[in-house]
């Protein structure tokens, strides 16, 4: 049998680019990656876990229902305290409306909403729009999905909007403007920059996508990837798309509790437009029928004892002490002429360097920082295929999230040296 | 804005339908359900998981893993640990080659696999085979994909294989076959007739497709479905169709560790042909990179405990227990002219009624039931829209599983009451 079964999904659908790295960074022990994006392995919560799995597992009346099928909408216990705090959070002046629990679903991770929010908007052929650079995993969604997508500019405060309309206007002069769905963008402490999207920025490209849906025919929404929001160690919280008034129909906002809480568990959640929540939530229906009820029952109970929030100053004030470590070894490390993004979260620096240098899988730089056993991420992996223009190759990221403090510190001075030694 | 930006997926997906069934059953405590298919309450082993939490989270050496991101194929000691079950339980003579933890991937309940099966084979238009009747979640995916289906008569001991070469003869002829992907079959205690397809069938099946395979073009997968397989309580077992010497590579083995343990904490495994494996894997990567590593570390643990097994006794006897119950009330109850399947494992009776009773949701049956506060499902929703022949819809399926032994016994007495009447 030479031809294959496979569907066009099937056919499209690739390994992540990172898989590569990360299977590099298994086989060789004695390399110290910076480019992973785990969470830090010293701060996840066993104790506080292991107490609250004790307290609900003491009884039939509440263990019961923690190992029994749930809905496929999720814990309502866990998406009455999210939709809480999060309208709180948002200060939002109709939680009921925007941020209510029959707009929430619990899924695993935000991962699986961003898979499904594609599934239930694009097919092959339409556009979605990115931050340019943008998350990685969610460019393999759009490609095995056969979608194309347009890189927006991204200032330090966010999208550049003025090249968010040039874009706009491109596609609506070319008639493709009914193909483009959406756009993407990772609003806090961003992967793989850093940058944090500011509310004006928001309002801005919301009202922007709203003016070009008459010429598209459909409504253009904006997907909020949240995932590090609560992974903030300088300055406010802002508010979420969500909160912006009288547009909170366009906006799909995904969360987790992966993150902030461990990422073992694998528990993240969407807030839905009206006209999107029933096709997702039957996708979801069709997936899985609803995310494992046991560790959205510990959530439940980690957030209503108080250890949920106890955990994440804990986290917070982890990372910001890791990414100072990181900045100081930056600092003495890296020659001048490369450009540092800095985060106020997260769980990344973002590094340009000068044009000339190349940070590609098959550049010198790469080469010989992996011969000096340290890795990042390739900036080039982290930019869609967008046809308009030329993909940056000169731009990494590392990573503070699951290094020790140690190999933060070893692991830059050798990048460092391995980057004086290409610049000089 | 009157238009929508949905997909064809997205517009296609519908809420199953079941769903109504269930919101019925909410929102009328006092209602007797025989129709979900949810697993018995008292059985669920809290105490067990407790343990088994209280060591995997005493140390940060176990803990931390277990709270910390897995791979996206998943935990290796787990996938070694079913490779090991199954191909001992398969008697299959090379492990390494069928069986082996690198063709495994854990996934969210084994609802994920039939999902991503479907996904990695199936354009709109294709065809799958399906038995008739068959689980009408499977039908929901198939529907939302934009596939078509077509039904195979079930006999009490699996596919009718004289039925499956005239369904395939006339695809053939109609120059249907290079559409035909799959055939879909629970095979053990079915989901909804509780019919066990024997070993002979496997064999039989996987030789038609075998044949037809050159006409088609491609091969022809068997997607085995034995979500069921471990709730035996009569007869032995029968081995899986990855036993079938010289077809392992076309089987799709769909498993999972929610039913015979505990739903709440929905980890699957799919075993999978080499020709599948990478596509599926990069699905699941584009999912969600990977299930909850804390379930998979629980269940890990209770293998390697032994609790597992134990537990899985207690289950096997206690639904041995309360089909004898059910059983009984059929006998007591039920007219003489409903013909019954009896399962040997499972959760599910399937009665099927004189033609001239009707059982759907508009049916006086169904209607008088509920009235009488009883629930069951409708037969017809368990079989596809096959345009080849009328959908039955006299017969029910009626589930041991999650009602108590008082309301199995009231249950089935007022169903049958109400079957009294009517044929009578």
């Amino acid at each position: 049998m030479k031809k294959t079964a496979l569907s066009e999904l099937g056919r499209r659908v690739k390994a992540p680019p990172i898989s590569w790295l990360m299977e590099l960074a298994l086989s060789r022990p004695q390399l110290i990656s910076l480019a992973a994006g785990f969470t830090d392995h010293e701060t996840l919560p066993v104790g506080p876990v292991r107490e609250l799995f004790a307290g609900l597992l003491s009884s039939r009346r509440t263990g019961q229902p923690a190992l029994q099928y749930g809905s496929t909408t999720g814990d309502p216990v866990l998406r009455q305290l999210t939709a809480a705090d999060f309208s709180l959070l948002d200060g939002v002046l109709e939680p009921r409306k925007v941020h209510s629990p029959d707009r929430m679903l619990i899924t695993n991770g935000s991962q699986q909403l961003l898979y499904m929010a594609v599934e239930a908007l694009c097919d092959p052929g339409d556009i979605v729009l990115v931050e340019d650079p943008t998350y990685f995993v969610f460019l393999g969604i759009l490609q095995a999905r056969g979608a194309a997508s347009r890189g927006v500019r991204l200032d330090h405060d966010g999208l550049n909007i003025g090249h968010l309309e040039q874009v706009l206007e491109r596609l609506k002069r070319s008639s493709e403007l009914r193909r483009v769905k959406m756009i993407y963008i990772v609003s806090y402490y961003q992967n793989p920059t850093g940058v944090t999207t500011s509310f004006e920025k928001k309002v801005k490209a919301l009202k922007v996508l709203r003016r070009y849906e008459k010429a598209a025919g459909h409504p253009i929404y904006l997907l909020e990837d949240a995932a590090y929001r609560e992974l903030r160690f300088r300055g406010a919280d802002i508010k979420s798309a969500l909160a912006v008034k009288g547009h909170s129909d366009r906006v799909i906002y995904a969360g987790t509790y992966s993150k902030p809480f461990a990422t073992g568990i694998r528990v993240g959640f969407g807030i839905l437009p009206e006209s999107l929540f029933a096709p997702v939530l039957h996708l979801k229906g069709n997936h899985d029928f609803g995310t494992s009820n046991l560790p959205q029952k510990l959530l439940a109970q980690a957030i209503v004892s108080g250890k949920y929030e106890e955990h994440l100053a804990t986290l917070q004030k982890r990372y910001a002490h890791k990414a100072r470590v990181m900045r100081r070894a930056l600092q003495e490390n890296f020659p001048v002429e490369v450009e540092l993004w800095e985060p106020g979260g997260g769980l990344y620096y973002w590094a340009r360097l000068p044009h000339s240098i190349k940070t590609g899988i098959k550049s010198k730089l790469f080469q010989s920082a992996l011969a000096h056993d340290v890795l990042y991420v390739p900036g080039a992996l982290c930019y869609c295929d967008d046809p308009t223009r030329r993909k940056p190759d000169h731009e990494m990221r590392i990573s503070f999230g699951a290094a020790t403090e140690e190999n933060i510190r070893v692991g830059v001075a050798r990048l460092g040296a391995v980057l004086r030694d290409l610049i000089k």
